[in-house]
Order: C-alpha cells, then sequence, then structure tokens
C-alpha cells in the first residue's frame, strides 16, 4: 500500500463517508412526506412525547464519534483537524462491520468543562458518544462528567474498549496457563486513559494484585509525580510494596499488561516473571517487546496489538458490536457490570483457549453479533 | 396522505437519512486503507496543513444543518427534539434536490453565547452551518457572533434564505408592473427574522422607502416595545412618519411584503395601495389575504409561501444550490453581495416574468444549478 493510494482513496469523495438519503424527493407529494407539511406531524408528537424522537428520526441510531486529537496511537497530540482522518475510518468501519450509523465530529481542545458542555447541547442529536483518542487525564474528567449529564450512553473508546478487550483475553489466557482469573499478579506498564480503565475493569472484575509502572517509574499512592486517576488506582490494589524500578515491579507477576512503547520490556524482565508469564504487549506499531523475543526468553502466551502476529488485542472486537448492542436496547450507560458482560462474550468465542488462539480474529464471523448479544443479554438481566 | 403513513415512512429507518460509506471494508488490507495504519498518512498531513481536511475528509462537503426548535414556521416553540423532524426533512432535500451532504443536528436551548461556543468548538467537523428555525431576536445575536468566529459560512435559512428569494421575485414582480426596483415603496408586515433579514436585504438592492409593522402596530425608530434589531431598520428608511396603524402603513404603498399570520390583509386595505400593487402574503400555509380576495380587490402580481398558488416565495428555491456553490468555492461568508448574486440567478430563471409566473417553481430543472452557479460567479468576481 503506497501513500498515494491511500491519499487518492480519501481524497476521491472527500474522505469515505456519506450523507444517504432512505428515499428520494422528486415532487410535491413526496416532498410532503418527507418535509412540509408531513413532518409537522412527527414534529407536534415529539414536542409532547420527546423520547418518540428515537423512534422517528435518526437521533435514535446516530453515534456522535467525537475526537480532540490529543492523544492519537502512534502520533500524539495531532489537533483537532489531524483526529478527524481517525474517526472518520472508526465510523466507516462501524457501518461497515455492524451497520451502525457514525457520525465522525472533532472538537477544539478546549477545557474539559467546555468540551462537556458542548456534547451536552447536541445530546437530542445523538443516540450515544464514543469518544475517541482524547488525552489523560481531560479524558476521564470529561467522560465522567458527561455520563453524568447525558441520558445517553458514553463510552470512550481508547479507555473501556481496551479494558474489555484485555479482559476478554486474559480471562481466556488465565485458562491456557491454568491460573485462577482473580488470583493472578499483574503489572501494567503505561497508565494513560488504557491503563487506568483496564485497571479499573480488572478490580472490578476481582484481580486484586496490580502494580503500576508509567513513565517516571512505578507509581504509589502517594506519588506527586502522578495525577490522582493513577495514584487512586494503586490505593486499591492489594500490593502497597513500594517498587523502585520496572524490574523490580515485574519480578514474580504473572501477568504484564504494556499499553506504553516499543521495547520497554527486556528478555531479562520477562525471565524473573513467575512461570508460564502472560504478555500483553499493546503498544502499536512495534510491542513492549518483540514476539520473537519473549517466546525465546520461555513465554508461550502472549498477545500484541498489531494484526502481524496471533492473538491481537485490538478495540475493533469491542466497539462495532457494542453500539450495535446498545442501540437495541435501552441501556444508557457503560458500567462494569456491561464491560465484564462484553468481555466474556469475546471470550467465548474462543471456547478451547491455546496460546497460539486465545483472542478472536477482528474479522471472524460472529464477533460483532456475539458482542451485541451480549450487551442485549445484559440489558435483559439488568431490568 | 395520511398521518400514518407520514409516521411509518420516518419510523421505517428511523428517520430519513443514513451514514453510507463511501468503499467497504471486509479485510486486512482494505482496513489498512482506510483505517489503520493507513489514515496516519493523513492524519500527519492534516496536522502539518490543517486546511487540507476539507480535501480529504467528509468535513469538507458536511453541512451542519441546525435548529434548536425555537421557531418553527407554523408550530411554534417545539423544543430541541420537536425540530429535529425538521432539520432531517431539510437535510434530506439538500441530498436529493443538490447532492450536498447535510447533517441534522438539535441543539439545547442555552445562551445565545452559549449556543455559537458549542457550534464553534465543533467548527474543524463541517464545511459551513445552516441554521434553521431559531427564533428572533436570539437568530439575529447568534449568525453574528457565529459568523465573526468561524471561517466557514454562517447561513440562516428563516433569514438569508427567504430574504433571497423574496429579492427574486420582487425583482421580476416590479418589471412586470413596470416599476424601477429602487424606487418601489415597500410594506413589511411581520419583522421576525425573516422580515428583519429581507429589510436588510431589500435596503442593500437599493430600495429606500420601507415600513415596517409588527404584532405591537407600526414600527418606530424609538419604538420601546420592539428590539433594537427591528428599529434600527426604521432608522434606516427613508420613510421616518409615525402611522398609527397597519391601515397607514400600507396606504400608497407599491408592495406589501407578508411574513406573519392569516388574514391580517383585508381587501380595503389592498385597494388602499398604490396602482398596480405587488403582494407577497408569504404566511404560511395560509397567507395573509387570501388570493381569490387579493385578485377581487384588483390584485395581478401575486406571490405566496404555499405551493397551492401560483409564484411560490420558498426557500428551496435557495439552499440546496446556495451550498452546492459554497462547497465549490473559497467563500466563507453569506454577504449581501452573495445575497443580491443568487436573487439576481434566481430571477433569470422567468426571463420574460408576467403575473402569472415571476417564480420559478421549486422542482423546475435548473433551478439548483442556476443558484450554484450565480455562487461561483460571485466568488470568481471577488478574486
Amino acid at each position: 500500500m503506497k501513500d498515494e493510494e491511500v491519499l487518492s482513496l480519501h481524497a476521491k469523495h472527500r474522505g469515505v463517508l456519506a450523507i444517504s438519503p432512505e428515499f428520494a424527493v422528486h415532487n410535491k407529494q413526496e416532498l410532503g412526506e418527507a418535509y412540509t407539511p408531513g413532518v409537522a406531524i412527527i414534529s407536534k408528537l415529539i414536542e409532547r412525547y420527546p423520547e418518540l424522537k428515537d423512534k422517528y428520526t435518526l437521533s435514535g441510531k446516530l453515534v456522535a464519534l467525537v475526537t480532540d486529537g490529543s492523544a492519537v496511537l502512534g502520533l500524539g497530540n495531532i489537533g483537532p483537524a489531524g483526529g478527524l482522518p481517525i474517526v472518520e475510518g472508526k465510523a466507516l468501519l462501524y457501518k461497515d462491520l455492524s451497520g451502525v450509523n457514525a457520525l465522525p465530529l472533532t472538537i477544539a481542545q478546549v477545557s474539559p468543562d467546555e468540551v462537556v458542555n458542548t456534547l451536552k447541547n447536541m445530546q437530542a442529536s445523538f443516540a450515544g458518544f464514543h469518544l475517541e483518542d482524547i488525552a489523560a487525564p481531560r479524558c476521564f474528567e470529561i467522560e465522567e462528567k458527561l455520563s453524568q449529564l447525558v441520558d445517553i450512553p458514553v463510552y470512550h473508546d481508547d479507555q473501556e474498549g481496551t479494558a474489555i478487550v484485555v479482559l476478554a483475553g486474559l480471562i481466556n489466557a488465565a485458562k491456557v496457563v491454568g491460573k485462577g482469573l482473580a488470583s493472578l499478579k499483574v503489572v501494567i506498564n503505561g497508565v494513560g486513559a488504557s491503563g487506568v480503565a483496564t485497571a479499573r475493569l480488572l478490580f472490578a472484575a476481582g484481580i486484586k494484585n496490580i502494580s503500576f509502572v508509567d513513565i517516571h517509574g512505578p507509581v504509589h499512592a502517594d506519588s506527586t509525580e502522578y495525577n490522582h486517576y493513577q495514584t487512586d488506582l494503586v490505593k486499591q490494589s492489594s500490593d502497597q510494596t513500594r517498587y523502585a524500578n520496572l524490574d523490580e515491579a515485574v519480578r514474580g507477576r504473572d501477568v504484564f499488561i504494556g499499553l506504553s512503547d516499543a521495547d520497554v520490556l527486556s528478555a531479562d524482565q520477562v525471565q524473573q516473571m513467575a512461570d508460564n508469564p502472560i504478555i500483553f504487549a499493546l503498544a502499536n506499531p512495534k510491542p513492549e517487546i518483540d514476539p520473537a523475543v519473549a517466546h525465546e526468553a520461555g513465554v508461550q502466551v502472549m498477545a500484541t496489538g498489531s494484526s502481524q502476529y496471533p492473538n491481537q488485542v485490538n478495540n475493533i472486537l469491542v466497539f462495532p458490536g457494542l453500539y450495535k448492542g446498545l442501540l437495541a436496547t435501552d441501556l444508557n450507560k457503560v458500567d462494569f457490570g456491561l464491560e465484564k458482560a462484553v468481555a466474556q462474550g469475546i471470550a467465548k468465542l474462543v471456547p478451547e483457549p491455546t496460546a497460539d488462539r486465545f483472542v478472536p480474529g477482528v474479522f471472524d464471523d460472529g464477533v460483532v453479533d456475539a458482542v451485541a448479544q451480549a450487551v442485549k443479554d445484559y440489558a435483559a438481566n439488568k431490568q
């Protein structure tokens, strides 16, 4: 694939999406049905019963896919305009993979409160918010406040999406190595948006012992160089040891989860982990440790974020089916219960996990429907 | 057309629009071109040259069609949700009539400044704003501030759309009655969003003598019961007479422009106007004076807002072609020059106007292209 080919593909239609009509208007009769005077019937009905907007207008099926371009994987802060191709590509995936109508939007890098107000003011236009590539820690504040203020689901793919697919992979990886999920000792290297959300979900799934390392070294409960979202995680962990460095934080661990940078984990460090270690080296495009190096060091159960290796831990496994399911239910929150249900739904797609295959492929038949079904079942059980 | 038919038509697909892909993603190769890793090439390019977003993403072709549902023709303030079917129907017309991709959005009825901030924060997602059915006087403040703060066109259909099509009709109507446009003595009854914008454009087109009447009677330069947008218009007029009522304000006038309510103009009042009066009775669905009554009273040159009568003055003549043209140019303001150029483009579609036909039909071939061409010619001459 050459750069020129990609550029001309995206320039051909100005982007990869369009707005399409569900029917054509060519004369006064059709005009009257689609627009005035017919539309007045619907407007008056919705004025009385605003919830009916989801039945009679696009707002019942349209997901706002919003970035500010502040934390794009591998590219960093590329600005609101720079983020547009990302959300547009993702909206295309929604449509192609699960039929969900997602609208790519970019928002100025204003204060978290102003982002929240902006989206809240537009909420009646949409059936849900999918936040994308918003930097930590602002993403935590934005998601928390927004989900309290609106009555539609708020989902940050870099947070809940990654957390769900990591948990799904870990459920199966634990089976492969014959260890109980809740008893796993985990180290998370990289405690940004995805690291924080992953830790929260692993705690919610019963894991108790997690150590954390980021750019300034191990995170402690009283670290001043880390934000409170990060230090709060340490307080939740059963392990309060003050590790001096990654070497120490990794030692004896059952699981390494890397959400950081290429080549930060060495063969020596892997060899200091517990027997049958599980390595999720999810930095993209280059993982925290090359799979060949890891295998050389004795690792058998490994996932990466790349399609080049087996067991790709990728959010594409989650979001298309998640919103397909959400749009079919009345759920208006993406909570831990839902995240766990979806993770289990994904894990079950590989009923007999092995080291070679414990995560389903992103284009496997049935992934989208299994995720959507998990959402619907969760909604049904909740009632 | 029965209510049930309209409702089932709009419920069938949850609204009348969808997001559609420009191409399909089924495998890793296509995924790489449409999304990662291919999309990173485009994101990096746009990070360096943000203006290229309009070439490579949907933001170069997508018009945000925004209402707050506060002033829907014939329905009043029906709330943000109630406004959705209106903007959705209009977005369908854009697509069907001129191929323009318009996205229906509704916004909470927050302060004008917060509306402006909300839209400004999202501006990089769009190629232009089309405001719809926002009540006066908030619509004036919103449009004025927004168009100063963003670098894409801002157009309020109820203001500029109506103003343009009224001017187009008036250019031809003046020919039919053999009077010069600039010398016409006009009365505008109904000085809301459309009345104010129409008056502004008529002044810009050279008309000097306009009197104004609204709900509290004639508007004077020092009226305290009217807002400054309304009283400012009076100050622009060559006629500062303090009329006592509509009877007086209409007397001797060449043109009556009604943007008000059904049946507010009487046969007696019409007979007090100048010879060969021009009546634009644009209240919808029932005009300010029934055409049969007006003809009985001697009126020959008359337009309404309804498709039931000849010479329908309807914004559909304007907006599909206007944005088709704008998207093909670098214009980022809808100014009086552009509005006049479009009005002339529409007027020219009826080269030999008669009383029976001085306004083109909304579904006539060539309307959209003539308007778009007028925009492009205006842009070319401006450079």
